[in-house]
């Protein structure tokens, strides 16, 4: 089975990460918007304006898109907007 | 008895389903913006930046959408823009 | 005496059915945005994305447009954009 | 004194009318949105959408325009786009 | 002194009338956005959409624009958008 | 230092002044949108549509733009569109 | 480990200073929209309207963009719309 996101969004599967880590991106629990890592699974055929495609990891915002369950596992749905960053290793 | 969704919207029939199932998708139940997966049956002519064509299975947002009634059973008539994704068996 | 909607506008005479028909499209009372099907009777000249015309029954979202009554009985201005379906037999 | 409306205003003149006429418009007092009806008096020069001229007959939105006397006679300043219909008789 | 309106706005000075002239153009009290007269002082060189000048005596929607006082006098800096109508004797 | 206001924001800095001049501009206490005096000190580069340069004295919106201090001195960031008038003595 | 703002968003670092310095920027407490001094350390690709490049010291708005945290220390993902001027020494 497989989810194809539609227009300008992304299918991405989110990272959960200890709230610190040596040499990681760790990220505060306060903000108001609160960001969040993720895999990027899926790209939809209309994003465009970004350098993403599948197995990038991303910082995007938390409370955008909508969360999906695919055999048991948490997606996450959301539009290129919402992308914040790229992260490189 | 025909209902032909106008502009870009669609005409689609939501896909009652189990919460959790076998390698199926599990709709959260605490997630503000509901998904929901249907299958579509009528695409308005004005519908043309998405790859969907009736009988494509979809994931739409639960509270975009009119719901309407035919013939007893239930319909949603939907603009393009609230189907967030198709899904490929 | 004749009313002539301007602009993107259609004259629409509203139709009551039962709640529940054989085969007919029966209108949900819960829905926040309760749909409505009536007549077309008069289309504005700037309608042209649709393929509507007078005498077509439409599907349209019931407190969109403004109620008016022309010899006691009641019509609907409306604006295109607030017909959501066309109905054919 | 002459008012000349600017851009896509128009200068009309209600009209009262009884609440119920013989084949004439009665106008419903519960509507959110209570339309009116008037006697255009004057059109600006860029209301180029509308098929209106000077005493035409339309039905507009109540609160839309702006209430101005003119030898102590009610009149409206009214954008074009709140001028819903036109009426022949 | 001199004060330049700008972009689209204008430079007004509002003129006091009576509540009730003969033949005068008398603006309502409880109207939500009061009309209001006034002499056109200034017009910003990007006014291009109005036939307004200096001099010519016009109605304006009264909470718009801002006030200043310039040698102890009353004037208005309005967007040429809030200028509804031009008085002609 | 220098501070280099980006895209169309203006640096400027206000001018205090009496309540009431001989001749001079008294801006209102209680007008909601309160104007002010202010200098002109830097523009940036995209501030286009407007004839305003550094040096000049323009009318401005009080509570648009974002404060700064400069070496103990107050100046703000401000949009060209948050500029009303420019003052020539 | 690098971070890459997408867009039209800069990756900034807030820079901490005292209140009151001699010659510096001092930023206004009580300021509803509070601005802030911010190195910038990488610029995304779409950020085509700035003179902005990364070591340069910028003022921001301070509620605007998503804080993240890389290897313990304070970043911000934000758009070039929320710079607002370029501190030059």
């Amino acid at each position: 089975m497989k989810v194809i996101p539609l227009g300008s969004r992304l299918l991405i599967k989110p990272i959960k990460e200890e709230r610190k880590t040596e040499g990681g991106i760790v990220l505060p629990d306060t903000a108001k918007e609160k960001p969040m890592k993720a895999e990027v699974i899926e790209v939809g055929k209309d994003v465009e304006d970004l350098d993403i495609k599948a197995g990038d990891k991303v910082i995007f915002s938390k409370y955008a898109g909508t969360e999906i369950k695919i055999d048991d596992e948490d997606f996450i749905v959301i539009d290129q907007d919402d992308i914040l960053a790229k992260i490189e290793d």
